[in-house]
């Protein structure tokens, strides 16, 4: 994902965005492999572009500044990291002039900053954004199949249900991902290492972290991550579940406990 | 900022570091000019790095990835970055023995995992973690000061408020910053674009950048920031101030209202 935007970068907005997506792909079995978060400005937008397009991903989802005002300047900015122009497309134009008829404005003028949205880089086609103006864009460079959505959450989100995901599934084909979260207490994360490199080397296609919460009242506190994802559900539910097992009684050996969080996502 | 962790990527912990971060640097009159999230992978993180130090920033926080479990090789990827093995640090070891002693564990063995935290890049220091275990880590390269901060909040603050800020206070010097939001009512984001526009030539240094914030009964809503930073304060303030007056009275002229959120920041 590159997100585009400076309320992103002076705390102004937290990314929702990438939390929100980021949860969407893990489900699926996939993931956001980097998320890049670049201000308002042409060429931070064209060379973050040229530098997420160099890494080959399957999808780049470009997010934010689609939108009329002068800081939306993202198609430019992509364009210019394709080293293509931007052109007025029929199509787009068509899109933002029913969004407006929908709302009762037959009448609204075609201004410059309306026209801007429908300004896409040359090769690009237009995807329906049905929660706002902006259409989203799409494009294809090298292997790589490139999506700009609006930064407004529900319309990002929208187009991303509708449009991004259906296309994803397509190329992932069916994963099924067994995610399960231990509560571990009274054992350090330093006790804990070695034990996770036991069972990483036991099962190496695994994933298994664990994030530090703190100390209370003199009981250091994990919570241990275990995710397994495979083609075959029932296989990466059942090594899942070894794994929790199998963790269980060495923290347990280690002097520590150990329970389900009930945090089990399909 | 590059982020490293893969709860980042999948949803499961929001970037409240990258938002906190931000905010300090925007209320100092600096900025947070891009954030990169990467997975817990060497390769990642040393490519990411490397990438990072190549735009030249003044400075460049590294966070998350610096505990004993083997997720935890932030310090390697670095290393690999610059080129640099990783040596044990003999006052980073220091400081591990001394976090443990005054948790009560004078007697803490010091094992692999927990010498890990104490295995720097050559050319790199410790700096001391009033809140947990692993050292920060500070290095320069270039023109670049690179520290690494754990991903613990508690933590990344601590040692940000402690070390990082003073310092990047001392470069950037006395900065001010004024900025006022203006929530305004009845007018479409497209139809204030112009408006903008027409501010904007008129203050060249300020930004001025709106948010839509949906439609209520038939009413479209907008949230609209203007910052102006500034060595000298009261310059920076009256500018914000002007622009703000103009703004509300071109968006009153355009059939519009605006108030004033009491969004006003240091």
């Amino acid at each position: 994902m590159l997100a585009v935007g400076r309320e992103l970068l002076i705390g102004r907005t937290p990314n929702t965005n990438a939390h929100w997506m980021g949860k969407r792909l893990a489900r699926m079995g996939s993931m956001l492999k980097e998320v890049t978060t670049v201000d308002d400005d042409l060429d931070e937008i064209a060379s973050a572009f040229r530098a997420a397009i160099a890494r080959s991903p399957d999808f780049l989802v470009v997010v934010g500044g689609l939108g009329p005002t002068p800081d939306d300047m993202t198609l430019k900015g992509v364009a210019r990291g394709l080293g293509v122009p931007v052109r007025k497309d029929a199509k787009a134009l068509r899109l933002i002039r029913e969004h407006y008829a929908k709302r009762g404005m037959q009448t609204v003028e075609l201004t410059p900053a309306r026209i801007k949205m429908a300004r896409l880089p040359v090769g690009a086609e237009p995807v329906v954004n049905p929660q706002g103006t902006a259409p989203g864009v799409k494009m294809a460079t090298g292997k790589t199949t490139v999506y700009c959505l609006p930064g407004v959450p529900l319309e990002m989100r929208s187009i991303f249900r509708r449009s991004v995901e259906p296309e994803i599934r397509g190329v992932l084909g069916k994963m099924h991902r067994k995610y399960i979260t231990l509560k571990l207490e009274g054992i350090l994360e330093s006790a804990l290492a070695p034990v996770i490199s036991a069972e990483m080397r036991k099962h190496p296609g695994a994933y298994i972290k664990s994030h530090p919460r703190g100390v209370r009242e003199g009981v250091s506190r994990i919570e241990l991550d275990i995710a397994v994802v495979g083609e075959d559900a029932m296989r990466a539910d059942e090594e899942g579940e070894d794994i929790a097992r199998e963790m269980t009684t060495a923290v347990r050996a280690a002097g520590g406990t150990a329970k389900s969080a009930g945090g089990i996502r399909g």
